[in-house]
């Protein structure tokens, strides 16, 4: 196998598990937070900075508006005129394409697809899920409230796809943009990646 | 293996090969012309009208406003006010529910997806492919013309999306429509179909 995987998905999907066991089965390098990690470091932000990226958008009208009132960087750092937000996103975007020039790795999050859309050794996933099945997630494993689940989860969604329309100006739902996207709770997350590695191959 | 498989596809993605395939790989029946032929003969439509309502729709709006031209049902077809097209398509829903009643089954095209969405042992598959593949394929598979063969399938494409877009009230390429999206040119139409099985388990 000798492709960089790229995972989006839907919050309490099991994208990032899934990811995990792809990355496990073939032996190669698994990035979400570590990858976070990186760019903070090589970058000089803080790392909290980074952390709640993927998180702010809102959406692109309201996200560009409060362009406006974000910090600028100055003359020296050559990112004069972006906004804080758009700064990380191109930093965390240089630390995607130099883990994807080391070979074979799955990234998940941060519109890696888009960000390595020119690479032709990419293939991108999207994991999805119903509803009960990310409740049932979110309450037991991510410890969220239970009345408070369903409009967490929802929130979080609407988060993701409006930074992805953002960065990448297309929807984040549009099956044109993966590979491959599956639902992982109909035969369950050991399943989706049997099949996630049937299609990859060897 | 228990479900009722539908496939939606891109023009010259191969899904109707793998629907084929999967049909055989499980030897259960496939329906797609089959289908409409047997809708025509218990409806007593004529035949030609079913073959074409799919490529019929043109928009949405351009679409509505054409109804008000067709030809109408009359009190005792208890289809009064419909348009020739809404009615094809309501006999074919029938036809589409009584497979899906028989067993398992692959069923292409024809919005199936949203006819059966009330049944849980649905799996709705949708097959999309890189445009050369799908020129190659529209070349030398279904002999259209080379300088015409990029118009065609963009074409046929806009009309199956806004078949659908009429029909479902959803966009066709929005993911949450579907189980499984599978591009069937990174490794081909076998290695699509392994996915899917592997995906369908036994």
């Amino acid at each position: 196998m000798d492709k960089i995987i790229t995972i989006s998905r839907q919050y309490g999907s099991g994208g990032r598990e899934i990811g995990q066991k792809i990355a496990e089965r073939y032996g190669i390098p698994f990035y979400d937070n570590e990858l976070i990690t990186r760019a903070a470091k090589e970058s000089g932000f803080a790392e909290e900075s980074f952390e709640r990226a993927e998180d702010k958008a809102t959406n692109s009208l309201l996200y560009s508006l409060a362009m406006g009132i974000n910090v600028y960087g100055n003359q020296d750092f050559g990112f004069s005129g972006l906004s804080l937000d758009d700064r990380i996103f191109l930093a965390q975007s240089d630390v995607i394409r130099k883990v994807a020039e080391e070979g074979p790795c799955v990234i998940v999050g941060r519109c890696a697809d888009y960000v390595l859309k020119e690479r032709e050794d990419t293939i991108n996933i999207f994991v999805r899920a119903s509803m009960s099945f990310r409740l049932h997630r979110a309450i037991h494993d991510y410890h969220i409230e239970e009345k408070k689940a369903a409009d967490y989860i929802l929130k979080n969604d609407k988060r993701r796809g409006n930074y992805y329309s953002y960065h990448v100006g297309e929807k984040w739902t549009n099956l044109n943009n993966y590979d491959l996207v599956i639902r992982s709770d109909i035969k369950g997350i050991d399943q989706a990646v049997d099949c996630i590695c049937t299609y990859l191959g060897d």
